[in-house]
């Protein structure tokens, strides 16, 4: 190791003459796929090491609000009065991943998911069978079940039977990362996995015919080389901390305001595979969402930009709200209420959405909020009418959030990006792998020695339109699993 | 040479002991980027190979219009009246390239731009010194200049001074990109520039440091590797052609019916690039376009979706109206006319527009298209409330094309994808490379001996929403020449 270690140039595994440590399976990060990897590596009579680049394990899992999307007919659902069918997650979840869906892994996602959640079980994790009824981020309670995405909005509702498959691990509010993320280190530990923290991998270690055999990581302001017998898991996380990256490879996010993640989701793991000859792809889509609810009063409201028109049916999942707003990052945007809502006006909404403006009618709110005459006054009397009705033939919001909005005075919040609202991104590309997580080049041929899973991998979410919470998490433990599984076998 | 050459696997440069031939320069693609780097090359006293997989060199650039985006005041734009002016060019080109823009490229792009009009004369090119003074696709006669973006509209009007910058090679109609190429290649012959065609290059040669030497090319059914003493240059276009790597890495294009190219833009000089170590972004983006003009009469038509909304300022270039619509895919779209412009049903508009309905009332065509009640009659009656004050204060669209829309009967053509309208797509994303050619890895570090120029790298095109007629062959045929210099500079 005479120079300074870089992603884009693996080490010649044959220069290499002394080893800081040698085992059968190294694992790069320990969030949410790291660590279910690590456990089934171990599982299988692998030595596994994990390296961790923060200084406890955890990742981006340990910090979110943990959700993990099961379904098919858990005992949760089954305990909380909901059937669930396979093929109804199958279908929802292909059309939530959008155009560029991976079907083999949604198959296997949803085939495996009951025994996903035993898997779960079996390592502590404890889900209250209890079922939270409203639109929300996250349980606010402890119990286990909600909805959780799109699958009750239109136009999902029209192509799959929704079912509530959002399972938060026990605990008060939206903290369900932490319970989730100590049962799998407690039970990675209890099987022997050596976690190393304050340990930053920067590249692989591969021979000739560049099958990856290890990894440098500076260690101690070190850089090490550790031989991984088996194969090296990369499991550090996406992007969305990498300004330049984003910037580069998913501009769109750039106009978040609030990254969704850890101080090291910087990609590094991303471009380590890309230098040992792993491809990258769906780099430019990622999780965009501005929190509309709660209050659930503000799905009742209308959102309309500053055409004055309404332009998405309010009862969708916020990550598609926010998806939709990023399309056109540039307007101004408001919630419209009327004064039925006007309790609202007496906490901040979630959103972090200030008072745009107020009006003795909706003419007035028009004026005072700058939106061309008439405008507002059309889309209002459009809505009204056909709530009047218990429809809305315009968006196809559910008649349940149709109260209609004809009581004045109206207030409007500013959803405007820059105004104080709050938008939430976190990359969804990456590294190009097989279900198993074997990282494939661009002509798809395997890495021999390399897997990757988690927000490391291209995985289960796809497309910011569709994605529900416990997509990501749900998709980091399954398929970190099955990347453990493969390198623990390829001996 | 035993095995099958592979894009992912560079050929080992000290593994070949028979070369097939042995030159300075190869060039990977005789189209605009690849035969405007052989003129620079061989200027610069390389000895250059041009490597065509077609039985013919012109690439997709002959197939093209042959626009090329040039300002800052050329002898076209002055000669037919315009002033123009490098900085205002320079911030139409940033807007234009959006959120992900090459700042270093548009910036030599705009202050060489005198410089390679210039060049294109010297090799023969001919302007003819002729305004073409209305919305359109491109010259429908001989002449060359024409404004081919959005300029002119909303908000790019905003934001710099326009003028016509679309220069067209002479020819009559949409054919520019024939004497483009005719030109080029001649110029290319007239230097000794070898051009290979049916040819078709597999994969790189490169050292044990990964410095790029040569390449396998498939000649007569046989692999064969070319020595190229001071560097290979990828100029083999895009991957509208290939449908796996469109699913794959930009799906919003696979809703396209018209991919914009010729059948070898596949996408294999990207995949080789990333084989030798390259590194490609922007890859989710590309060209979209419905060519709702001409008629320019459809420039005062409004534009709905099955909202019964406008959605955009209908003067836009026809690129911004096709991404758009790509944003919501799966949306109905409507183009209205009065009877005012009912010539235009005597002949079928370009796009492939079908009639979808007619009324003698806007409410009887809001009913015969299946609108929601009231919604079109609404926009109808704000568009033209405003229209007879000459202002569009909802989208913009500018004054000259603000004639109103209020006598009836009404006509409405059907843009929905998938009901025969034309939507031509081409992809923007690849290899990442400085403006002077150079392929740069995920690490942004130079892959010494590599160039890549046109549809095969990120150049100047980045963005759907911002793009112009021109700039692709504008940016191929510059950007090309720097790439020609700099592999014939590397010795």
């Amino acid at each position: 190791m005479n120079k300074k270690a870089s992603a884009d140039k693996p080490a010649a595994f044959e220069s290499i003459s002394q080893w800081y440590m040698e085992t059968d399976v190294v694992i790069v990060g320990g969030g949410g796929a790291g660590i279910s990897a690590a456990i089934e590596a171990a599982d299988a009579g692998a030595k596994v090491i994990v390296l961790e680049a923060a200084s406890d394990a955890g990742g981006s899992t340990a910090l979110a609000g943990g959700l993990i999307y099961m379904g098919g007919g858990t005992p949760t659902q089954i305990a909380c009065g909901f059937e669930d069918d396979t093929e109804e997650m199958f279908k929802h979840l292909m059309m939530a991943s959008g155009p560029n869906a991976d079907e083999d892994k949604v198959r296997l996602y949803c085939d495996e998911s009951l025994n996903h959640y035993d898997w779960l079980i079996e390592q502590g994790v404890v889900f209250k069978p209890e079922y939270y009824p409203h639109k929300h981020t996250n349980t606010p309670n402890e119990a286990a079940l909600m909805t959780t995405g799109n699958e009750e909005a239109w136009p999902f509702i029209e192509h799959s039977k929704p079912a509530p498959r959002g399972h938060k691990p026990q605990i008060e509010g939206d903290h369900g990362g932490i319970p989730l993320m100590e049962k799998l280190i407690a039970s990675a530990q209890s099987k022997g996995v050596n976690i190393i923290c304050d340990a930053r991998a920067l590249t692989a270690i591969a021979d000739h015919e560049g099958t990856v055999k290890g990894i440098v990581v500076r260690i101690d302001g070190q850089e090490q080389c550790i031989h991984a017998k088996r194969g090296v898991v990369l499991t550090s996380g996406g992007f969305i901390m990498n300004t330049d990256m984003v910037k580069e490879y998913a501009p769109r996010l750039a106009r978040g305001n609030y990254p969704n993640g850890n101080p090291n989701d910087t990609g590094g793991g991303i471009r380590i595979g890309i230098g040992a000859g792993g491809n990258a792809i769906n780099m430019h889509e990622g999780f965009t969402c501005t929190p509309h609810y709660p209050p659930r009063q503000f799905l009742e409201a209308i959102i309309v930009d500053e055409t004055g028109q309404r332009f998405i049916n309010e009862d969708v999942y916020h990550g598609r709200l926010g998806s939709a707003i990023l399309d056109r990052p540039d307007r101004r945007y408001y919630l419209i209420i009327d004064s039925r809502h006007f309790e609202i006006l007496e906490r901040p909404p979630k959103g972090g959405y200030s008072v745009a403006g107020v009006g003795d009618t909706a003419e007035e709110l028009e004026q005072e909020i700058n939106l061309p005459e008439g405008t507002l006054v059309n889309t209002l009397n459009t809505y009204n009418r056909f709530a009047a009705e218990g429809k809305d033939p315009v968006f196809h919001k559910a008649e349940k959030y149709l109260s209609g909005l004809d009581q004045p005075p109206y207030a409007a919040f500013d959803l405007t990006i820059g105004n104080g609202a709050f938008y939430a991104v976190m990359t969804f590309g990456g590294l190009d792998t097989l279900p198993t997580g074997e990282v494939l080049t661009v002509e798809k041929q395997v890495v021999k020695g390399l897997y990757s899973a988690g927000r490391n991998s291209a995985g289960l979410p796809r497309c910011a339109d569709g994605y529900a919470s416990g997509m990501s998490i749900g998709d980091a433990t399954f398929f970190g699993r099955l990347a453990g599984q493969s390198a623990a076998a390829n001996q």
